[in-house]
């Protein structure tokens, strides 16, 4: 027969599509994953009335284990009903996967998820969207990984998604502001300069549910206020094109002043690295240009040469091309000191 | 009264979430989007059955002039039934921001699009996607873009969704052997050796409906296959994890030899590059320093740091530091080099 994984999607029992309900009322078991997203005994309720049919709510250590569905699904038709879209959690993936290769058909119906609704909710292009990270307290994931993944993000103009931990089992969740926080923190340690107090930040309490709330503005405004129920999950937006902003100002009622523009914080910092590392170089060639003239050398060839690999230096610098840049500059500083090893000149930095 | 923003999913009629069925039938107008995505006249029909009511049946130029919805929303509760997910559509978020603006309510029921989908039905995980792009025909947008993203998402090991053009009001839409025909000459112009014959992609079609198709492979054994109606997307693969492989060889069924890893393409570029600077600048180095001696000169000093900063090249590559990695080697060549420049040694690259 077939184990049948339905998406709840955002909006509660009554977000059940149609096609979903059917499956359910024919199906001979239904049951509901009550761990990987918050959900009410007052939902479950009328999810079973609507269905018509004892829903068996069940936890983690079932669902990993999942030997029980799938020898249910061997001979009956056997529903997994989980919030958002079905297939996000891994733990479903593994028993779709688990199951298939027992020779059980399995069959999605999907619904939308947190991921899916956000750009919705807050006009951010989807197209504008970079990788996205769990922030776990436990820190289960590396809290080097969420902050490289914001920084590269970043770089690359890009809009980061980051998911709070809910835990179901100890019901533990981490709160908003703990989350930027802790993302202050990180900037402490890994200090590339990305992430401080004024930051724009936006964060999505409850998406889909009748309290929803998207609150958006600079960090230091909103760290101190209170979230509620999670879950929870906080945007650091990249580049924001006008039309972005005008969704913002629209959809969230954010002041022109709280919006800032983070991935400029992340790009200057290469460029400024190699504008730094030019102007040095300019600096060093006109003191050596001056000592050899003192000195009666003459370097003209190579002071020539260096000057042309600044300049080099600074063309790739604004075509973007990064890499590039760094070659011209390092081969210009290489071509300069080099009077100083071979003792010729003294060059000074 | 309010304008709502209704998502049908991906199963067609029957793919309408109860909230959203109950909302149109009590609306005083319900409006079907049939432009940003295919839809059948059966679909259709089906849905006007659940409904109870007549629905308008309403393109492009409707949707973006959008007066009417606006004027009959400001005294009507009126809705806006769309495919997947409503708010996926720019043409939708800027009706909504203009439904706002004129102290309209708008509400969002949300569902799944076939951005939400494609992590479940192949198994990838969500958190490894990148960047999405779309690949136009007509080219509005650039290649390079479509080339660029594809190319920044597998230096990062990212997966990339590609969505292939559909335009409703001419029927045309791009197959995916002209996409993957496309992707082939992306590669001739722009020539960063990250796409050819070999390279692993998924063909996702109709995600969602009944006729629902995943195809993977290598794009040689995927290029001249038929894959019918759209709509259609491509994935890219980045790098897989072993979970990932096991989805995808259970899940569609593809043979090992079949799966590559597209990222080391991308990832090897760079790390070849300086390997190939740094294998030049030893033999230089080695060259100079015989030439020095033939020619009773002495430049051990300067040599010992080319040399030095030609093993700190290879250091940073091993570390991963490709930026400390370039400037290194730029500067060992710029110090090597200067001889030739002020006359002192000839210099053989």
């Amino acid at each position: 027969m077939t184990l049948f994984f339905i998406g709840l999607g955002l909006h509660g029992a009554k977000g059940i599509p149609l096609i979903s309900l059917e499956i359910a009322k024919k199906a001979d078991k239904v049951y509901l994953d009550a761990y990987t997203s918050p959900i009410s005994q007052y939902e479950i309720n009328s999810l079973q009335n609507l269905i018509g049919k004892e829903i068996l709510t069940v936890g983690r250590d079932f669902i990993e284990d999942g030997l029980e569905i799938i020898n249910q699904a061997r001979k009956k038709d056997v529903v997994l009903i989980a919030l958002g879209d079905p297939m996000v959690a891994t733990t479903h993936m593994d028993l779709r996967l688990r199951a298939e290769k027992y020779g059980i058909k399995t069959h999605v119906i999907h619904n939308s998820s947190i991921l899916c609704a956000l750009p919705g909710e807050t006009g951010l292009h989807v197209y504008k969207f970079g990788k996205i990270v769990t922030l776990m307290k436990s820190g289960s994931t590396p809290r080097a990984t969420v902050y490289e993944v914001i920084h590269e993000n970043l770089t690359h103009f890009l809009h980061t998604i980051i998911l709070l931990e809910y835990d179901h089992s100890t019901g533990f969740f981490l709160k908003p502001n703990e989350a930027l926080e802790s993302l202050l923190n990180m900037e402490k340690d890994f200090k590339q300069g990305i992430i401080d107090d004024e930051t724009f930040v936006i964060i999505a309490s409850r998406i889909g549910s009748e309290s929803q709330i998207l609150s958006g503005g600079k960090i230091k405004s909103l760290i101190d206020k209170d979230y509620g129920e999670p879950p929870h999950a906080i945007i650091i937006p990249g580049k924001l094109h006008f039309t972005e902003i005008d969704a913002l100002k629209t959809l969230l009622k954010i002041d022109d002043e709280q919006i800032t523009d983070n991935s400029s914080k992340a790009k200057i910092l290469a460029v400024n690295m190699i504008k730094k590392y030019v102007m040095s170089a300019r600096k060093a060639l006109l003191k050596a240009r001056e000592r050899s003239e003192a000195e009666k050398k003459n370097f003209n060839d190579l002071f020539e040469n260096v000057e042309c690999y600044i300049s080099d230096a600074e063309r790739f610098l604004n075509m973007g091309k990064y890499e590039l840049a760094i070659l011209s500059i390092g081969y210009a500083e290489g071509l300069l000191d080099s009077l100083r090893f071979i003792k010729e000149l003294e060059i000074e930095w």
